[in-house]
């Protein structure tokens, strides 16, 4: 018998007829003995009706009116699938964030999770109860309902999990698992059974949507193994490890066959901007990435070089294209601070990047992309690289064929 | 400066539109120097289709989950409309019923408010913040949201009055107050500019669907003078209650021109039956209307006559006429213990009602209804009366001739 927390995103619960099915899941595990508690997220379209709402009403919005609009989604959801299990025999009682309660910071909108009293949780499970609760909130110190911003009811379940000291905590989605890359881009795709936490937080970061960046953190940090299947699967599957598809998150000691690259994972609508002949010294660069961060600019790839103009240094660094103008105007206005003599901007980007633990022991791994893609005719405009991680800059017109070309030099297609 | 409760029902907030125009209203009596709660219903709709999703989801409801998933639609509503009241420039913020708290008892789906922390919304109510309160609903003693049941929100907004002290509660309908008798069957009918809270009463529970019933006890209870009128109009009259069309419910005492009738009630659908040679004995009628309220079934009219058979009598009553079969049923089955010889049932009927506290001290009330029927042709079935209002029993065919003709024989067309 074990204790597994099974999350639900809006995709699964999207109309009653889903709800029933999630029912059939949730009763899977409890007819198999488990203690269960439910994450769910609001029925798909839901929270983007009420964000509307919320705009139309006021075009500055207070966020924790916002939050207290947009958390009855999740709330209705959950008093739902209490129904449709109680329907399937199964003893089940919703949670709203502020009845458990989920503490949270005051950040509305985004707010983080401070804490998790599992006390009235527990007993509920050990009864035999299974806990349905609404995910992506919590209640604010101010007694109001707080939102951890989107994607945010997957960090519920995995804080639920932690905070439970659940064996697993399963998230069933709309896709089955996680891919080498997207199959909508290279059909030869496969899905990864096993992927390291580190491995997983590069993937999810670098735009592979299928679980939010915080609650991969949030999973590694307390060791919580992550399993991501789909809601469509056939709710009476007897053994979910053994025979469900899906990918298993987890520590990197848990997975016995390593691959030296595990994913290659991409970003369009990126864009560039190179600061020539900066004065090359200590402050410069915190100038420049304080005045951008202040207006919630978020720079996303670094390069330096040491230049060739002495004292003289070039950076550049990469911004979403829909923020490229307002980072201009923001370095133009403060051009004489950062030093820089000239701004070079230019739109139209991808990044690519190939993702892997075991490149930590592998030499030659980089090597083998640059020449990949310089056989293909694609040119490289910068490069970062991390322990389990490289990232190329590049034309957005060659991310296609930059994607396929490295799924298949590094042997993704046959995993 | 006084302290105003306003009340807005769904119509009144059916859509942003609407939810804006309600902010005017709102902004028009701080702007007057007003201390202002406001109370909203959900979004016209929306609790059809929550409770509509309930009911498919588990054909028996279990009611604190019913109670979790509609409650929300008060939350949204809320939410929207202080956004709306900070476009507008207007200090505000939304309550939920959990976080005033507002405490009901535990029966789900109905609840009674058993008590409310003034606190929280008195302090915000002197700071000039405008605490916007999500009617309909509270928080039972196991933390559980709980709802009042169909047209609580008048209820919560009465309630809230009371424990707030307020001068007046405002009530925002989509009619513009309380009338005569129902204008669409009598075009005549006139909008009472004050009515008293015993009338009301009677006039609520007859079937003028203004006000739920629960509110009208409420405020006469704890002598909140109630104004009753149409969120439609032009939300920036200046002076309400002097200018603004609408009905205000108050103590008898107010009412300076007292009329003999106020108004001419109506329910349809009603069905009687009549029990034969019943034995006069004591318990007999408690047997027979303990059975029917075991099985929800709620009896109205009852008459009972000293009988022609010595020691036997008859007994009439009247049911809805949906609920006639089953009623019938209960009786055929313990015909017996109730001692009666035959059963006569007969549904397609209509209760009509005159309602005037003026009657107390007006003999021959009566009289002129029952000649007025008569010379129409319309035969009465059964009659009750209380100290402010005569019922009558008729067929229903006759209901919009029975309404006119009474409504002119008091002269309401004239008020």
């Amino acid at each position: 018998m074990a204790r597994i927390v099974m999350k639900f995103g809006g995709t699964s619960v999207a109309d009653i007829k889903l709800i029933r099915n999630v029912a059939r899941h949730v009763k899977r595990e409890t007819d198999a003995g488990h203690e269960v508690a439910v994450v769910v997220s609001a029925m798909a379209g839901t929270t983007n009706q009420l964000i509307a709402w919320t705009q139309e009403s006021a075009p500055l919005n207070d966020l924790r009116e916002y939050d207290a609009v947009i958390a009855s989604g999740e709330q209705v959801t959950a008093g739902l699938l209490a129904l449709a299990l109680q329907a399937e025999g199964v003893n089940a009682r919703s949670w709203m964030g502020w009845q458990i309660p989920i503490m949270t910071d005051d950040a509305h909108g985004s707010a983080r999770i401070t804490g998790i009293d599992n006390t009235g949780l527990i007993k509920a499970l050990k009864q035999g109860q299974v806990a349905v609760i609404a995910g992506f909130q919590g209640i604010a110190s101010s007694n109001r309902i707080a939102t951890l911003g989107r994607g945010g009811s997957d960090t519920s379940a995995v804080a639920i999990a932690a905070a439970v000291k659940a064996n697993r905590c399963d998230i069933y989605t709309d896709v089955d698992g996680v891919y080498t890359t997207d199959p909508r881009i290279e059909p030869k795709a496969r899905r990864l059974s096993k992927v390291a936490f580190e491995e997983m937080l590069e993937m999810a970061s670098l735009g592979a949507k299928v679980l939010q960046v915080r609650s991969v953190e949030l999973a590694m940090m307390h060791k919580i193994s992550t399993f991501v299947r789909s809601s469509f699967d056939t709710p009476e599957l007897p053994e979910i490890l053994k025979n469900a598809p899906g990918t298993l998150i987890c520590n990197e000691e848990e997975i016995v066959e390593q691959h030296i690259v595990t994913g290659i994972a991409f970003a369009k609508d990126e864009a560039q901007v190179s600061l020539r002949r900066l004065v090359d010294k200590p402050g410069i660069s915190a100038a420049i990435f304080s005045a951008l961060a202040e207006e919630n600019i978020n720079v996303d790839m670094i390069v330096q070089n040491v230049s060739e103009h002495g004292a003289k240094t070039d950076l550049t660094f990469t911004v979403p294209s829909s923020d490229l103008n307002k980072a201009v105007k923001i370095l133009e206005r403060n051009r004489e601070d950062m030093t820089f003599e000239s701004l070079q901007a230019e739109g139209g980007l991808s990044k690519v990047s190939i993702i892997g633990i075991g490149m930590r022991n592998h030499a030659g791994v980089a090597a083998v992309a640059f020449k990949a893609l310089a056989e293909k005719g694609i040119n490289i405009r910068a490069i970062t690289t991390s322990e389990i991680k490289i990232s190329i800059l590049i034309d957005s017109a060659y991310t296609e064929l930059a994607v396929r070309t490295l799924h298949s030099v590094y042997f993704l297609d046959k995993i």
